[in-house]
């Protein structure tokens, strides 16, 4: 049992049919094709060699197929991860260099080491720290910052820049330089790649093809866009007229590397192995769950966890980069019919044969073809509309958005990041901080009891109802004394006040020292305190406390117990007084 | 109207009256004579010269008096703030140089500012972050390091160490120069001042003293202590044989200074002087607040940051130190009878006289007979009990106190407030992460729906009814994703899923996402989604989304209206299939 929970392979291989053979081959061989550009690119994305990107295709699927849960999730290199990974090693070498690919290993190291201890002591909830505004608006700047940085391969151009500002900046004071043949493959692609995204499967539906193949077609666009421009660029020879070319990559089996384990360097880049990791992680399990949703299969994000962590960890060791699962890859695998994860491992068999035989064919592949690639890829990320619909829905959430987008481009994708959690955070404690209220009164000939503002209630001023609409925690404790003191001054003929706890889900322990201290304010203002509604949970905990003895007032299971027994109490006590 | 908000001066001196200036005289002359002791005692907590103690307690009162909301707190050196002082200026210079002299006021000055600014915008609730265990920890391990600190004061001794630990250590290690006549005069007094405040007022009382007087004197017992040993001193002149005084004070009124205004030291006292504002602030509205409910006051949080702000302005230009309202100054202020902050201001006058006059009568009270006052008044916060109370009660609270409580004790104070503070906020959020959740069934015969784990109730497998007992938002909302999709694989006969909202009080963006995700993969199974009892400002937001036309089902008033219909419609379908 709790090894086939650690080993998902074991649920799935020992029913391994020859029909799910074949259609996990099947789904390999396409997507081993389909993604090579891609592979390619984010590679490149990430300031690397582009055969890493090949490598971090092997080791990694056949990993993620023995320790993943989901069928049809394919890892690989993504693009956000790419960019992280370069944003986080950019700050301590330069590409191009050895010690650059060496702290991307190091990176990878960390990642899979983090994914699989989070996994192992099941942190997945960790995750739920980002919104999703903060994602949505993380990903978007970087989305913009991925397209500003390749907009230069498409031009022809080298500029940096220390942000993505800075990048347009230089992009626009460089215009003169641009490289008009590099411009026209470039361009040519994305302008190709973007009318087939656009209209390319209704084009091909409409011209007789069936909807299935007009699909894959369609998605096969990027290799047919990497083939044309390779063979024209090869036939004349455009390398020696400036346009810049993978050029020569080598030929075999990824190289074994070993991440140098330097306490120092890991601490340097915790917090970006950490982000890359989350990250990875968010974007992973929530491809995974659509996809499994569609087969009503179901996905365990802690188990994905280990997945992710052996991948990474292969990679590490494998010349590779970060991976994680990406949404084309694996809606491809889908499409294509993967039947259960032996498709990735397949197709990491695959990734192999490329990385064998067939990297002398992209000699020639021009770096603005991956440029344009990496763009088309990216224009589904930005999402200028979840900025609109955010803004309209709630302000707070906006706010987290509007600081992780104008961070992340301004300071960087770590800061960025940290700053929509940050606010996020705090925006969430001051919305429960100061929770709704309402003093309730009985609808007439009922037992239903609803605010006394917006309704036409009976209420009596001797016996006060408050219902408070949230859990009562630190945060919000103070608030409610506040609120309690406010009414008996508002009151002044209150004799009881009664708490009503239907949407309390939680009493901390600031909570009951805040009831404590009402209890003896009130006491003290001469108000008796009873409690009503409290749930199960709740009073099994304050059960363990002596508060229910010490508070001057006793528990009702209903309001309507409480209203009953209190009102009638108040009449007596008046007619009392004035028979006296 | 604003202007008496700002000025809560306005709402009371129109009102004043020949009585209520005999009650606040009476006042003014008992707490001066009174917390002299106190004063002089945490200004040397603060490693301060005494003097500045009594300098605190002039100007301060004044501005509290005309900017304060409560008619009875006292404002003035208290202990925590002083120990916090300490820790920050003792980082960064050596007590009793200038310099040291001068990084108080800088704290005192930016906690003046802040306090100032987060009263203006209004931003007390931010001292909500910090729960009552935290705050409980904190005190008590403050109360352990002031008292640790002080009793080398009673033995004569001189020890330092970087914390609390290493402060026990190095007394442990030099008990063999104890100063005996210190010991004598420190632990007489303390015996003095512990049985008195044990015993002391039951004492008087039973000795046929009334209780209103055996009270006061009983808490005169400081200034008992103080004459007592000064004139033992002073008589026999222990002071040349190794016994420390206080020493030559200077006589006159405050000296005006000017804290130096360089943004390099704001920096670097930042946090120091945030944690001094928001604690300061947390302890004076305790105070206040319960003070307040006695006389069924009021007080206003937000003016009483400005009150405090302006209070530690003054302190910051009249050589003072950090300032808040005590628990002890103003209880002998409120049991004195004061009726308005007038008594404060008088008081004010009180300590004026005594720095004009009456510093040559202290030149011989000897230091260890304020370490005894310290220790006495300290001890009463140290509070074993909570910390026991708070394990019983809630184990995820008792894990936020003990960190405190530890990293206060052995990283220092700040560490300690922060540490805490994180950890509860982590610890909140993982709580809410996994909200509780219940298939709810109908109890017989009723509109009511329970938990169908604990009750006999009515359930339709192809109808579930699912209650989450906690507002929807993104640390819960990937969650919901989950325990959605784990139901339907449980009831793989459901054709209708209704999510009961009566305990949700807010859905955020994220939230919203995950319906609609929720939503599209129900779709993909063949579920149709609906919800219940959405309250109505939840319901507001909704509508201002596309979300409830894209929803596969509707929205029903209640749960059981939701099941009347779909309970009806399932069995009309599957009597439709069977007559198929």
């Amino acid at each position: 049992m709790n090894i086939k929970r650690y080993f998902p392979i074991l649920q799935w291989l020992p029913l391994y049919s020859r029909e799910t053979l074949v259609s996990d081959l099947l789904a390999a061989v396409i997507v081993t094709l389909m993604l090579i550009p891609q592979s390619l690119a984010y590679a490149m994305l990430a300031g690397l060699p582009p055969e890493v990107g090949v490598y971090a295709s092997i080791a990694p699927l056949i990993l993620y197929a023995i320790f993943g849960t989901s069928r049809t999730l394919a890892v690989g290199p993504v693009a956000i991860i790419a960019l992280m990974t370069a944003a986080a090693a950019g700050n301590m070498a330069i590409q191009g260099t050895e010690e650059y690919v060496t702290l991307v290993l190091v990176l990878t190291f960390m990642s899979g080491v983090m994914l699989l201890l989070m996994g192992i002591m099941r942190l997945g909830f960790l995750a739920n720290f980002l919104s999703h505004p903060v994602i949505s608006g993380f990903i978007t700047a970087s989305g913009l910052i991925i397209a500003s940085s390749q907009v230069r391969h498409l031009l022809g151009l080298e500029v940096e820049g220390a942000n993505f500002f800075m990048v347009i900046h230089g992009l626009f004071s460089s215009l003169g330089e641009i490289h008009l043949i590099s411009v026209i493959l470039g361009v040519g692609t994305l302008v190709f790649l973007y009318a087939n995204r656009r209209w390319g499967k209704s084009f091909l539906n409409r011209a007789g093809v069936s909807l299935y193949t007009a699909d894959m077609l369609s998605k096969a666009s990027p290799v047919f866009a990497v083939t044309m421009t390779t063979l024209i660029t090869w036939h004349w020879q455009l390398d020696q007229v400036g346009v810049r070319v993978v050029g020569h990559l080598p030929s075999g089996l990824p190289p074994f590397s070993l991440p140098p384990m330097h306490p120092a360097l890991w601490q340097d880049l915790f917090v970006a192995a950490l982000l890359i990791s989350i990250m990875g992680f968010v974007g992973s399990v929530s491809v995974g769950q659509t996809l499994a949703a569609k087969r009503r299969q179901r996905i365990d994000p802690d188990q994905e966890l280990i997945g992710l962590g052996a991948a990474n960890l292969g990679a590490a060791f494998t010349s590779g980069m970060p991976v994680s699962g990406g949404f084309a890859r694996s809606s491809v695998n889908y499409d294509a019919g993967a039947a259960t994860p032996a498709a990735g491992a397949f197709s990491a068999i695959g990734f192999a044969v490329v990385a064998l035989f067939m990297t002398p064919l992209i000699t020639y592949l021009p770096v603005a073809t991956l440029g344009a690639i990496i763009i088309v890829s990216i224009l589904s990320l930005i999402d200028f509309k979840s900025i609109q619909h955010t803004f309209a829905y709630s302000k707070s959430d906006f706010a987290a958005m509007l600081i992780t987008i104008v961070a992340t481009l301004l300071l960087g994708v770590e800061v960025g990041i940290l700053a929509g959690v940050g606010l996020s955070l705090l925006l969430y404690l001051y919305r429960t901080s100061r929770p709704h209220y309402a003093v309730i009164g009985r609808l007439p000939n009922s037992e239903h009891f609803r605010n006394a503002e917006r309704h036409a209630v009976e209420t009596d001023e001797r016996l006060v109802l408050l219902r408070i609409d949230e859990s009562l925690y630190f945060a919000n404790s103070r608030y409610l004394e506040d609120i309690v003191m406010g009414l008996v001054i508002r009151y002044p003929q209150v004799r009881h006040l009664v708490l009503s706890c239907q949407a309390v889900n939680l009493i901390d322990a600031s909570a009951l020292d805040s009831l404590r201290t009402i209890n003896r304010r009130l006491k003290d203002s001469g108000v008796q305190m009873h409690l009503a509604e409290v749930k199960g949970p709740v009073m099994d905990r304050l059960k363990t406390t002596d508060f229910l003895d010490e508070m001057s007032g006793v528990v009702y299971m209903s309001t309507y117990d409480a209203w009953k027994v209190l009102h009638e109490r108040a009449e007596a006590e008046e007619s009392g007084q004035s028979n006296d």
